[in-house]
């Protein structure tokens, strides 16, 4: 097998990376990728710094073990906390959420001024704020965390006045603060991309998962990685709890089925 | 160290189990208790049976290595899951939650139609309707899972329109399903019962807390038991991430301070 058929890897705290897996199939359809949903330890956002990256890194040595070409770290928050460690332990190249949408905010951006929207370990580690400044240092961060925007899309209640309040109760200070930008730092977030753009009007979001697949698509091209034929696309799913509810709301999440789901113990 | 002595070991899978501390305070002033609170893995309403029981058992192997003379199980999806199991792996009194609330909603109920309300997990399990229907056959029982509420109480959204507007729209069925009865299945329901309340009118709620402290109560009072003295009363909490989320809403859960506390790894 060339090293170009080896399979892409991606790696979430759970579901929410599929909206990762779906923008990066768009962009590489050819691709083979392997999945992994740590189900049983999920939510990531509400942990501390040391028991996310325990887990990711449990998580990431399993993936290896399925000779990936390339990894993706699809979950904001091990992106922000646990990057650093990771790359340390893995030897191919490792793409997480965080830079692909620091970069596209600060393209974007003409006041200045950029929002970014995540789980409260994401905000708490300031991972936006040192990725926006490191390259565009006079850029004013605003930092939020929404803890029911997870919840209230898993549920799927996603288009209806109750979205839409909390959506605005959390979106306040960003009006108020006048970003022109605001990048959605949660992998769950693009599900009620319609209602936060209703709120912030003319603001431009930022969807981390389409700036990933397109940074993914880059280093696989610019290190002859990518698979160029269509013959034999696997995409396999690995969580570490019970597929059911997996498949059902990830089905959701793709607007595909998933099929080829294993579980497993770490 | 007289047994009567021993501390009350209270297992959660979070914080929710303090409400059921605080019930077991208000009764037994005098005991010493140790609280372990599964913050790493919190919740497990999501999860799957066997995943539940197995965190709950690797939980509950380190509270008993501090010699407790009882066990209450406060987290109901634990208790509707794996109560069994736990019982066979301990050899002092267990209490679980379902038990308690189960037999006030049938002491209560004058039409026999009963609702429960709690996480995924706990509805799917039926525990609930199990429990009620072995002492009132002819119980009607409505199980929902209302997957919000959690998050809610953790954001401390208890009181406005969006908590009002969430609790309606998963309630309406139980208003339609004529309940005159209604089990607040989950640790973490009792801190928005005003606005459940406000929306199911006359049903009368039933807190599984404060059944369960009374079922402590009367089992330690039974077994002669009972720490008989105000001496040297204390508390200590574990918890298996970082104490300071857990200090944060905790200390809003039992109004009042938490001070003796240690993170442990499992």
């Amino acid at each position: 097998m060339k090293k170009s058929d080896f399979p892409i890897g991606i790696f979430d705290s759970g579901i929410g990376g599929l909206t990762v897996l779906k923008e990066i199939c768009k962009v590489l359809p050819y691709e083979n990728i392997v999945y992994f949903g740590d189900t049983a330890r999920v939510p990531y956002g509400i942990r501390s710094p040391e028991t996310v990256t325990k887990y990711a890194l449990e998580c990431i040595r399993y993936l290896l073990n399925h000779k990936i070409k390339l990894l993706v770290v699809a979950c904001n928050t091990a992106s922000a906390i646990s990057l650093k460690d990771i790359r340390e332990n893995v030897k191919i190249p490792v793409v997480g959420v965080i830079e692909p949408g620091a970069k596209a905010a600060i393209t974007i951006t003409k006041n200045k001024k950029i929002g970014v929207i995540g789980t409260e370990a994401t905000v708490k580690s300031g991972a936006y704020r040192k990725a926006i400044t490191e390259f565009l240092p006079q850029a004013e961060v605003f930092e939020l965390a929404c803890p029911l925007f997870v919840p209230l899309v898993e549920e799927g209640w996603t288009d209806d006045i109750i979205a839409y309040l909390i959506a605005e109760k959390y979106l306040k200070s960003m009006i108020n603060k006048a970003v022109d930008t605001l990048v959605l730092g949660c992998t769950h977030y693009p599900l009620i991309k319609n209602v936060i753009q209703k709120i912030m009007g003319t603001v431009c979001l930022v969807d981390s998962a389409i700036e990933t697949s397109l940074t993914v698509s880059k280093i696989l091209n610019d290190n002859n990685l990518l698979k160029d034929n269509s013959i034999s696309v696997n995409k396999k799913f690995f969580v570490t709890d019970s597929p059911d509810k997996f498949i059902a709301v990830g089905e959701r999440f793709l607007n595909d089925k998933i099929i080829n789901i294993e579980r497993i113990a770490l």
